[in-house]
């Protein structure tokens, strides 16, 4: 991924260097419980567990250039590390496992850190999300359905939406997390032919993952396919979030404004506009991660016990993913920091449709009072086309109408038109939004 | 969906009859709330509950043609079946309601009674897989990676892999299942301006879904693209079992086929042959499943309160892949049932490779006899290539060794080849995999 | 497809009848050419041209129940049809073929008909895009970026660039149709092993095909993956196109509305709505077209001299996305030929940003009178603040800032202001974008 | 994208400093345009000539941090790097531009590069297939369909259909070329408000760019998302030939092998493999640029006059989807300048269908002779599954049958079996190849 959306923290998860001290720490890992077996006197282990720490990606890398195969090159290096200092390890090191025992096993664990950092992403979204609905629980502004005004609600109403979204999107970060939490130690074409479960499962109970039932010489790629699939949710429901901020700051809707920071040029050309462009960035980076999938699903049916072009993809999109949407995440949740939001102004756009919005309101209650639906219907279709054309406020004009009056009272229709009635159901979205 | 690809089961579940018969029994449901409240006479909603079971789509569809509408449409149909015998009905049918409460309420009802279905053929399938693993549990095979031999495997180790992958499909439909039992009363923009959230969670608590706890108009689409992905991971687990058999199906490894019906013909020019086309034409329907979540996801990021693009992705999508992946389940159960399996001929080709399959294992004797990995690596790969070469059995080539011999003697050497030491793996594998 | 978004003379197109009339067609004419070489006397000839037009498919498919195969069960139905009467012909029918001939070059053949259907839907569009354009050459709205004020464009400017890019999708389309019209009649795995390129390009050249230079058992699917992205370019500029007029159909926008039919329902709950559903159906539809595009790629990598992978998805989606391209075209047609246009709306939105979409000028004729760009920039920000916050408009704030009128004199300072500036380039990109 | 599958010339093209360098290349050709009309001295102009060539990446990095522009940024660097030197360059740089006009007309140069260096690798890869195929004109081996042996054919008439495929690869590459040489100076909104069209095109005819018809602020997408579908053909074309290879390569087949290095590990754990491992990457590979795909189609309806949702995606896709095609190309070059043949094998494999593979030879024969369709199939099937049945040469069968030689006579029919009849169609079908 390129620099410009990549936080060190997760680019750190996906270094060759974090890499390979991970295969370093499950080589010792495994070679520590063999030992018992094997024989290897416990000094070997000693030297072994020292070289974690010490540089290794360069050196990798440079013995890779000949051999072709990334393992052969971390165990040419290894031995290099012991030379002299560790015969028994120089046997045993790898004894039995298969590259795809250690490769997969690691990629378990960065896709297992990389969900915790998601996870804290979203946790502080989220948490910017909840301060919002609270703050504007009885903020009113205008539903808008098919772009078009409906009906009213309080942008902490909408917020909770997004916060029900957002906690939908943990919990399957966080199921993904368990889904992905499976290592395999069971060698060439996953038989156990050189390796006993036991062994497997006490190795990586150390690491937090559990033993793949059946593997082929690889995890099975299902199980990446379903981890990814909630990077997709993810990056997608901040998307639908960022799309409603670009909405809300066109120039006519102007209810809400992403942060503008103090020296920011809006456009080299046009020197008073403010674009959400944090927001439409965050729509497109939405559309990488979601293509990213299609190759994701397609690594799934290997060849027979396995091939390997999962590999070129998985090398390529795991860290572009996970970099991309802790990105989003964080740029996010930085722009629900210092979202500005102008409650005036959706008022007056709710205001702008001169009552309208209460349309359904004055049908029901004429129904209540005894109206049959289609003349109900009738009754309020054409006064909201009066108020339509004559730009009069929707209250006035149903006034005038005697056929409604005669049905619905002044009294009772001036009540049609206030807000606080929807009041008590914003208290209880927010309620079931999570929001507290 | 074209009729060759379609079950008539599931095409019912999404007929224009099933969607109206069950919005029917959703307004009659509501109303017998509402009732309460509203004084509704209990001979009308008799009368309403008398009109299910007749047929209703020719005549909605019709007046869908005027009105463009298919919720209106079906409130007046309604009304007509009703006409002068429930007055209050006419008055409070659909009161309060916005139509994405019944379409989208119907939508969960649909996908969940297809998900049952597809459950069933899961269960189905999985049970075919643990049959043929059970009967194949020490049937040995060459392991192949990347299409080359690798280690040797039984055939029944290669199933269980099969049946982990579809129990945890099975898991990903019932988790789907329970991801879209979600309904909504909540009315225009989700807000309960003229509802209750009681009503909403007893009329829902009818039909075993839950509240939607924030909707907008409609119920928020992460869980529709959460749902499909069980589909598409689905299509995709059985991709790889037909891939594997049209593998096993190849002139020259042949140790497969799918059935092959009397009277069918393989080719219209060349009579002899016997071509996996139903496991090819479930890799293809795999594709297009695949293909459809793209625009799934994409219905996610909804305008506002929402706008009805999403519609008509769903019209079309959700039934054609409930349909494809019921008729796939289907078909892959009757290859399964129907599977030639030709063991004499996985020995043979197991046998083909002289027994270099066995190198690792000479490779870990020799380790374990005090050589160094690098020097027993080199002496195994030296006479690896010497059969390769000479296609001089493994065995004989080591055998004739010196330096093989003089560390692993002769009987030791001997064992090495014997593929009973795998057995005990392949039982416990089976188990691993839920084989029973 | 689903009726609901089909059309009746593209769906005639995927018909099976109409596929096997254009097989039998094929059939014939290759036997016509057969018979000079194979002496089958001209009367069986006859017989078999007597054929075509009657109904085949029902038949057709009675047969394929049995036999699993499309061309063998047609191949029976001729038969039977020539029963006693063709001895010579029952012989040298498909003499030679394999089926893939027949089905390849008649999808050609299905492909090309569709597109010159989908030609024909494209033009109407960008005759009806055309003449808005000119309609509203000198309309004068606002131009947007990211949804927020930039400068004046007119409305015939906007339609013009449309215009530009249905001329692209008619290119398109017309190249597709090129790319897709090969035929093969080369015979199993395409050697021509029984038959000759001289007939083969007879044949072919009857049908306005030409043949496939070099083909494996079926047409390489490169080709249909070329076509298909016609058609996902071609759906997707509708999308855009449908994307603009949901935008100017907001409420807080509204500069145009598509049609609204007399006794169309906007909502069963809000009766003054006004909602651009045809638009957010087009958007919908975009999606499942684009969506379709990976399986067709899939497609391209079969095994070998062919598997029959590629035969399912195509049988869904060459229908579906042709079928939904020429409905999405038609039906975006009448959205035009409807669309209502607000010009007075437009110029109202296009004031409200109080003149500052004329910044761009006065930061340039500020340079032009010689002050640096950063002096100037400055200059127009500082005063672009003051409208911003003030409301006022912004050629009174720069008449009151002394800096600015001490170089810009009032009167030039006025004439930026003027939108009749822009009128000559208006005519400019109209004739650009190919409209008259 | 990852060092691992990035050539430095295609790196070249995207790095910042390119960019940058070619952004200067069009301000500078822009103001000696310009300089015409605005009096600019020769003497700035020469000295904003001498900043090409200078460092310019990091220091627009340092000022984009702050301005968050990117444009803005570049300006203030050669702003500084003029300080003093030329008065009227710093006032008319960038003069009437808006940075769309910049960003996406170096887009294109981009991309003509990228295309230009994709079409020498495409060149080459052609060379690379036409030299085997002349190699290998005659080199007979079973064509297989659906993985089944089918009828014969040689590997050169195989290559030479991977000939035809590579020159629709270019064709469509250098087609794409043109899509895409277009460049656009027409100012915020493209209206061209502060320039003309005709410095438009005199600046673009400089860089072999043509202007846009009618844009938008940007150039219009769908040409964006034409380029790159030659990108997918390109990468499935490739993956195509890769999986023929890595089937060749399965032990059982093994006809042909990837080139294997000397040093090279194939496995850690088993010495004698050879796996195909580059063609398996290069499958891989064109997963992900097929997956990239779906979002360049969506970046194409953007919101009127733009947005910039599409920035990110072409960030970072546009690099990597032709960094990605450009090693593919060099490796899968490289690939088949090692590419092993094995002429006994494929002989040897056509043999093991004991002449089945010329059943339609037979059919067509005993046609000719006068039996009926299918009676001769019957003939024909019979034999054949005598012949599967029993592993006897079906030509031993046939003779054996009386109803068989009764009709046609021995002799013939032993010539049916000779391998020399399909020798011209060989020669024609490379010709047709373009091989030459």
């Amino acid at each position: 991924m390129i620099d410009r959306y990549m936080r060190a923290e997760m680019a750190g998860i996906w270094s060759d260097e974090r890499r390979f001290q991970l295969m370093l720490e499950l080589e010792t890992a495994f070679l520590e419980f063999l030992a018992r077996e094997k024989k290897i006197p416990q000094a070997e282990i000693r030297a072994l567990r020292a070289v974690a720490g010490k540089p290794l990606a360069a050196r990798v890398k440079e013995k890779e250039a000949t051999s072709g195969h990334e393992i052969v090159a971390l165990l040419q290096v290894l031995s290099a590390e012991l030379k002299g200092k560790a015969p028994s390890i120089d046997r045993y090191l790898h004894y039995g496992l298969t590259s795809s025992d250690v490769m997969d096993t690691v990629l378990a664990l960065q896709l297992k850190e990389a969900s915790d950092l998601l996870l804290k992403g979203w946790k502080s979204t989220a948490a910017q999300i909840s301060r919002l609905a609270v703050e504007h629980e009885t903020t009113w502004m205008v539903g808008r359905t098919h772009g078009v005004h409906a009906e009213p609600l309080t942008f902490g109403v909408k917020l909770a939406g997004w916060h029900a979204e957002a906690m939908r999107c943990i919990d399957r970060v966080a199921a993904a997390r368990e889904t992905i939490a499976f290592g395999k130690l069971s060698g060439a074409v996953g038989t156990f032919s050189q390796l006993s479960p036991a062994l497997e499962a006490a190795v990586l109970r150390k690491f937090g993952l559990k033993p793949e039932p059946v593997a082929t010489q690889v995890i099975p790629r299902d199980r990446h396919a379903d981890y990814f699939h909630a990077l997709v949710l993810s990056a997608t429901a901040i998307e639908r979030f960022a799309l409603e901020i670009r909405h809300l700051q066109r120039t006519e809707v102007l209810e809400a404004e992403e942060p503008f920071t103090e020296g920011q040029k809006g456009s080299s050309a046009m020197p008073h506009k403010r674009n959400p462009i944090l927001c439409e960035n965050l729509c497109g980076l939405a559309r990488l991660v979601r293509a990213y999938e299609a190759a994701v699903v397609e690594n799934v049916p290997l060849w027979h016990e396995r091939d390997i072009s999962h590999s070129s993809v998985e090398r390529v999109v795991m860290p572009d993913a996970t970099i991309l949407l802790d990105f989003m995440l964080h740029r996010f949740s930085r722009v629900l920091e210092g979202l500005q939001v102008y409650p005036e102004r959706m008022k007056h756009n709710l205001d702008r449709s001169l009552g309208l919005v209460f349309s359904q309101r004055i049908l029901l209650r004429l129904i209540d009072k005894g109206l049959g639906r289609l003349k109900a219907y009738e009754l309020v279709q054409r006064n909201a086309m009066k108020t339509w054309t004559s730009q009069e406020p929707f209250m006035n004009v149903l006034l005038k109408d005697p056929e409604v009056v005669s049905t619905l009272p002044a009294k009772e229709l001036r009540s049609c038109f206030d807000l606080n009635g929807y009041r008590k159901s914003a208290r209880e979205l927010l309620r079931r939004g999570g929001v507290n």
